[in-house]
């Protein structure tokens, strides 16, 4: 315990995100001050959203600079405490970033302490910023009902797949795009979706048309563009959209997508809300409540991605942007 | 008190509203049964959602049939009463519709005493579905934060009018969309505006671009059509649209209205609603709380269009298509 792995931001990315976009280096480990902890990192997640922390973004509170070490929620073990209320060995959760180890104090954003019990993958995922995300999306915004037609893109993912249960559960007709066969076999086999479209083989205007004919009451968007366009071209009336993430257009360099069906959101759309999940902090302990009974229950599966090894960070994020996770992505590092 | 004067449905509308659509007949005082009540009607409220009960819509919980007394909600006060609760005397307000007398329940669907000291012009107005509708779409659609830029079509109507000065009591910058001078000048002289536009005789766009340089944070549409557009066409990153009525498209009978804006919506816009007040009823009693006091403290002013008469009931809500009324459109009948 001398030496503090980092990866720093070395370049703003341009594009696709790329293993050069980020400096490998090595530093002390630091000391906790007053009222202090120092955790010893186990897991890190990485989510598409911290892309845009790297590139320049004065409106983003969490934009990063060059040079600085890349920013992530992640789990691990207090391994020094200044802080009685927060004794060595617990587990914790944190944005500790791509470290090995970290100082945090119990009153930063975001830091809170795994209850016993709950593996850290869960910790990270379901009752963290995915799942609370797609509660929010799916619960909030788009409220289904028994039998409504439910269409979740990015469904293999971290937040979709969490979407396409929780409108399972709520008795809905669920269809999920992804971009393999092998991710839509798991939709339709495994989390009891209803229909799975891969869009880099089928129509997906067709396949919407063919699997939820009639239209669509709930769209959960995860990836903006042309998918996005194709699902509200069918929106029928009193539907409801939950923007969540527009991946296919974060590394889009050229100009914006221009949608041609948009007109059916002002005709037909009753709720369209892009995310914003602090926004409903005060939520999130029932939220956490409802979904952990789900998980104790075994209704709500959940699906992990985990890449081991400190070296893999950047990879673990940069495969987000390519299509080659399933499930939430996360990284053992300890 | 023999004869109960009354409106029923003629015909189904035909574009706009016409007098023949209503039938004129006298009929006898009906009796209150047990736990009911009487009410002598004395004044009745107009909207322009009430056309969408008179067409043939079988998914309308509020559908007419042709031969049924035209509903609408309304104030009087119990001169029969044989439910303790509801003495005679009280003054009261519900949907009771285009008639003399009313025999109804308290626990009917928007049932309510008017408390002592409320104006019945209040009771039906701020207080009742045009208050509450404005303040659902204004602040908890819109939530105006201080020099964000908002745009109000329909702003001298009964839900504009409130809409206008609820973002200007959030300390916005508000400028609302009209079709009379006189209207314009009411909404800068009294209401607070910081600009009006005339959409009969401006060019709403330019005159959108001009008073609200650099984009709309929030619009909160009473029209549809043409003028949503021209406001969906300027509104920037994070925008929220109330979308609350659209009267250019309740008399069409033609093609709906194709906007052409509407990419911004996916593009900017972070939050759109198609007000659904009665899903937001338990607010109500807290909205009603602001607003009162509010209105003791002369912060919010409203303005009534009172017609006299009960023959005028079916003129009060056909002028409401016409653009002839300012504030809102109540009948004194009794």
């Amino acid at each position: 315990m001398t030496t503090n792995r980092q990866f720093q931001i070395a370049a703003r990315p341009d594009g696709l995100l790329k293993e050069s976009d980020f400096n490998y280096v090595e530093t002390a480990v630091p000391e906790p001050g007053d009222d202090q902890v120092l955790v010893k990192v186990l897991m890190v997640a990485v989510e598409p959203a911290l892309r845009g922390t790297m590139v320049e973004d004065k409106a983003n509170p969490a934009n990063l600079q060059i040079g600085d070490v890349m920013g992530a929620l992640a789990a691990g073990q207090v391994v020094k405490s200044n802080n009685p209320d927060i004794p060595e060995g617990t587990m914790v959760q944190g944005l500790f970033g791509f470290n090995d180890y970290f100082v945090t104090h119990p009153k930063a954003f975001l830091f809170s302490v795994i209850p016993d019990g709950v593996p850290l993958e869960a910790a990270l995922y379901v009752f963290d910023t995915s799942g609370l995300t797609a509660f929010l999306g799916m619960m909030q915004v788009g409220k289904p009902q028994p039998g409504e037609h439910v269409l979740v893109s990015g469904a293999a993912g971290a937040v979709g797949s969490i979407a396409v249960q929780l409108a399972k559960i709520a008795g809905a007709k669920v269809v999920g795009i992804a971009g393999t066969d092998e991710k839509c076999r798991w939709l339709t086999e495994d989390l009891g979706a209803d229909g799975a479209i891969n869009y880099k083989t089928d129509d997906v205007a067709t396949q919407i048309d063919a699997l939820l004919p009639g239209g669509i009451d709930i769209y959960f968007d995860n990836v903006g563009g042309e998918i996005l366009d194709a699902a509200i071209g069918q929106l029928r009336l009193g539907s409801r959209v939950a923007l969540c993430g527009r991946i296919s257009e974060y590394s889009n360099t050229g100009p914006a997508y221009e949608p041609v069906n948009s007109a059916n959101l002002v005709n037909n759309c009753r709720h369209m809300e892009r995310l914003a999940l602090f926004e409903n902090a005060d939520k999130f302990p029932a939220w956490k409540e409802a979904m952990s009974a789900w998980i104790a229950e075994g209704t709500l599966q959940y699906r992990v991605d985990m890449l081991d090894g400190f070296k893999n960070l950047p990879k673990g994020l940069i495969r987000l942007f390519t299509g080659e996770n399933t499930g939430k992505q996360l990284i053992r590092i300890g």
